[in-house]
Formats: structure tokens, sequence, C-alpha cells
């Protein structure tokens, strides 16, 4: 619960932590679940806390916007989802970041055809649809949607491109913060756009054609 | 005129057709400023006819819905803006298509630096982004955006790959639907999500990392 420690709050008795975290609990499904059938303008606070059977006290006690509440539960649902995928994996490796195995087209394809999956997840598709689509119009909202959530992401990539680079398998000329856009950019406009079906075998061409370019060698 | 003439509709008086005309302009500017201004879902037929000053059974001879009226419109707007674009260069090439000096990245670079200026107009950027962001949430109008306005641009890529492949400037095991995404796909995140900013020493980059790869050669 490292959040809640930086957050700096006292440690409350036992009791009251676990009512805490129902409720916390409560609230983020409340608000991922709203959002995802009223879209961004139409959640409220007032409807999150009835819908999660909290008082609007509660919630403005944690959090100081509906803004706040809804990336606070995104961040929530990736750290899930991440938890998940590593213990269906039954390995060691860290549950964030991606592997370093050495084999740099291998770690990048694991973590993107990880990726696929997780966005055809329908419990993670339509509030991630409602959060993005609001942050198109919405540069406030998008900006923090990319401070707080996705560029984190993104930074793991270009940590794994920056150790290939120390590695000899990546130029030293290459920028990795762009590098990372050639495979994760095409993924997420497929996703996001409905421009073209996504696939392993999708992510894996990617890849491929990322780390070798597209004309003759 | 070709959009008018595959409609098959029978050719009117001059008069009536400058008529026809700016009745059909107007309709377009009044559905744009409306999209921009409250988003998809409040743009109505109604608001549209009174902004343009039309009634609304003229929109509805010519569209059977606002999603008609607004693809149509922006269909215009991209038509207006590679026409201006044309025009600024003084030269005979096509409106349309990438042009093919030859030289395939001297070509992309040319074709993204203008999209990129593109999508820093004004005029474009507040109706687009509130199309592209009910397209997220609204897989129906996302899949007509795409099969009417964004494929058919992907495809003059392809295109101009294709071309690419038999002057042998491209492997010949590439797909280009695919190869495409690795300079498009970045630029629209970046623009779509606020990722990072956009310029053309950064569409520069894509090209060359796309057609060249990040890998040691």
């Amino acid at each position: 619960m490292a959040r809640n420690q930086s957050a700096g709050r006292p440690v409350p008795a036992p009791d009251a932590t676990r009512r805490s975290e129902r409720s916390r609990r409560a609230i983020y499904d409340a608000a991922l679940a709203l959002v995802a059938e009223v879209g961004y303008p139409k959640t409220t606070i007032e409807g999150i806390a009835a819908r999660a059977g909290v008082g609007k006290q509660t919630i403005y006690r944690w959090w100081s916007s509906k803004a706040d509440v809804l990336l606070e539960a995104f961040l929530d649902l990736s750290e899930q989802a991440a938890e998940t995928a590593r213990r269906a994996q039954a390995d060691d490796r860290p549950a964030y970041g991606i592997p370093d195995t050495g084999d740099l087209a291998a770690d990048l394809k694991a973590v993107l055809r990880a990726t696929v999956d997780e966005l055809r997840d329908p419990a993670f598709e339509a509030p991630s649809r409602a959060l993005a689509a609001e942050g198109v119009v919405n540069e406030e909202l998008g900006r923090a949607f990319v401070a707080r959530l996705l560029e984190p992401q993104l930074q793991l990539y270009a940590d794994r491109l920056r150790a290939a680079q120390e590695a000899g398998d990546v130029r030293a000329d290459v920028d990795p913060r762009i590098a990372l856009e050639l495979f994760v950019s095409p993924l997420a406009q497929r996703w996001l756009q409905y421009t073209a079906p996504i696939s392993h075998e999708y992510t894996d061409t990617l890849v491929d054609y990322a780390l070798h370019g597209i004309t003759p060698r």
C-alpha cells in the first residue's frame, strides 16, 4: 500500500483500515462502471457515491475531483492487471517493468502480446475508452491521463531500450522515447480508432519492423 | 464536383446550382463549428440548420443523419486543405496521393511535415478532435470515420510504399499497410492524446527510424 503511505495519512486501527479498503475498492469499481456506462461528462461524484454505497463526504475526504477518483481507479486497475499477469506467469519477475532476458525482440513481443490481451479485456476496455475519448477533447484531463498513467508506462519501454543501447543492441544515436512509439503507437491507434484488428502476430510484426527497418539491409 | 456527379443527381440550372453550392458550404461550416463547440452528442440536424440559415428539410434532402453531414464536411475540409497545399507548392503535382520523386524518405517527410501543419491549424483541430473523441466510444461512428476518411488517406501511404517495393527501396516481405503505421501512428497518438509535442524534426526522425530500424546495421 505504498500509495496510502506516501499520502502521509496516520495509520488507522486494523478494523478501520479494512473498512477504508472496502470503501476505496467500492468507489473505484463504481467510478469505472459509471464512466463506462454514461461517459465522462455525465459521471459525477454523487453518482459514484450512490453506486458505491458511501457518502459523498467519504469521496471528498480522499479525492478532490471526479478526475482524481477516475485516474486513481485506473492506476489501481493497471496495477491489478499487472499483478494478475505476474501470477499467471508464476515467475519471480517484477510486476512492473519490461523483462530483460537479453533478447530485446522477445522481451518487447511478450509485453506487447500481454497488452493486446489487456486491451481486449471487457473490464478494461469500456472505462479506458471513456477516459481516452474525454482526454482527446479535454486537454487538461488528457494531460493528467498522460502524466499519471500513460507516460510512466511508456518510460518502461524507454528504460528497456536504454538497457539495449548499453548492450549494443540499439544504436547509440537513437532516442528511446521516440523509438518506443514505433511499436506502441500503432497498437494504440488500431485499438483507439478501430483502424484495423489487433493480434499477437500484428504486434510481433511491429517489433520486427521497428528493430530492423523496412528497407533492404 | 465528382462527388455530386457520382451521386447521380440531375444537373440543375446554373442559378439553382449556385444556390445549392452556397447552402452546402453553409451547412458544412455550421456542422464543423457546432461539433467543435458542443461536441458530437449535442450536435443536432436542427442546430446545424439554424446556424446555416437553412431549413431542416434542406439538410435531410441531401444527408440521412448528422454523422453523414459531418463525415462529408470533413471530407470537404480535407480536400480544401489538400488543394491549398497544392497551390502553395505552385506545382503540377496531383492534389491527392504522395509524391514519388524516387526518394522515399524525402517524399514521406514532406507529406508528414504538411500533416503536422494541418494538425496545428485551429480550423481543423477542434472539429477533428470532437469527431475523433466520439469515434473512440461510438464504434459505429468510429468505423465510418475510418472507412470514409482515415483509411483512404492511409492507403496513399500504402501505395507509395508499394511503389518503393517495386523500386527495390522497401523489402518485398514487408506489409505496406502495417509499415505505414510506424510513422503515421506515432504522430496520430501524440496529437490525439497529448503524449508529447509534434514538429517537423519529430516526423523526420520517425521516417528515418522506420526505414532503417533502430538496431545497428
